[in-house]
């Protein structure tokens, strides 16, 4: 069986085609042309080279600063890891930070009980945070903690710095995490929090992580903005 | 610093919240109330409730099934894995198979030379093909292999078989692979190819193997289709 179907072609798209190979002449930070001159360069309306800017800013190829719309860097590379986040950004030499959006603590219902081996009603420290990479918000990050494992933790931690460090620090050691990566739509909190388009496709990461006796330590959940973010891993073979 | 900021959220992601809390209610394949009735039980106009389903849609939550509107099943989950796909999907007890696009003969510009350490100018043999699971599209795959490493490939290769296990069949082993995952828009080929919208998220995922020598063997393009795949890891600390 072999393929051969002609896709319909809506003119924004062929127009985005044009667009990239536009893009390809351009480094970061270039200036990219205007709207209306593009709408009279390709003689189509603005709605439609409109349409067309709008799947590249959502991509990631271009952004907006202030007025101007200009060729957008490449993507934040990050290792897949068991490790932070932010050591790991701020390895590879950039400028990171955490923003923190609030504490709540929460009684287990049946699933959070189950996902963190305690009982149900039991009380579960949630942990809501943004961070940035060089000024950009590029996550959100939802942690829920059962309680007794991390005691007075709201009072100790100082939200601006590494949890897994904080986690060192207590002597709760990681055994393995279990990672579950989606793409997904923000809802409009979301979207608010990261400063992004309601239409960006984001990276979510859902973690279990377990300690060396494979108790779970901390049920995470991780909105990476997909325009801003890729990320990397190599493997061996046996 | 602490984030405080009062989200604008948009009627329809109102609605698209309270057909989050109607889905938790209902299983995989039940009837989703049609537009209209919905309009009417929120009171809000039919362009809303449209708005709403079409998240939902890209999301993977609910599917068309003829005019019906159902919802979808659990996403299919995939490890990470430096084998293949189908042949991971099929210990799963996935149906799977593979339909040919096309094949082609390309000759090595600078960049496809350097990633695959060969002369400018030298044949590269590509294969593109379309992945289904359990008969719904879920991947377009396209592989450049450097010609001199896969002589005959065209005539020999039996397209709907693993290109894994005919690496393996003629020697090529594989040491690592270097993968780059990104999320994506679909243009308007791949969408079509994909029998998906061209607003769904996408996991793009590159990939550069090499064999056990360090010499490439293979330059991977697969595009997943975010509304129903998510991949899986599990990392052991040290």
């Amino acid at each position: 069986m072999t393929l051969s179907e002609q896709p319909r072609v809506l003119k924004h798209q062929v127009v985005r085609s044009q667009l990239e190979e536009l893009l390809a002449d351009l480094v970061e930070g270039d200036p990219f042309p205007a709207e209306r001159d593009l709408a009279e360069s390709f003689s189509v309306s603005r709605e439609t080279v409109r349409q067309a800017l709008r799947e590249l800013l959502l991509d990631g190829r271009i952004e907006r600063r202030g007025r101007m719309t200009v060729v957008a860097g490449p993507k934040i590379r990050q290792p897949l890891s068991i490790g932070s986040y932010t050591e790991a950004a701020r390895e590879r030499g950039m400028e990171t930070s955490r923003i923190l959006v609030g504490w709540k603590r929460l009684t287990a219902d049946a699933v959070l009980a189950d996902r963190l081996a305690i009982a149900i009603g039991d009380p579960v420290i949630q942990l809501e945070r943004v961070f940035t990479t060089d000024k950009v918000r590029v996550a959100l990050e939802r942690t829920r903690l059962p309680a007794y494992r991390y005691p007075d933790l709201e009072a100790d931690f100082e939200v601006t710095s590494s949890l897994y460090a904080e986690f060192r620090r207590r002597g709760v050691r990681f055994g393995r995490t279990e990672d579950t990566i989606e793409t997904t739509l923000p809802d409009a909190r979301e979207a608010a929090l990261l400063h992004v388009d309601a239409r960006t496709p984001m990276f979510l990461l859902n973690r279990l992580s377990y300690d060396k006796d494979n108790t779970p330590i901390e049920y995470r959940r991780s909105l990476y903005r997909g325009d801003r973010m890729a990320f990397t891993q190599t493997m061996y073979a046996d």
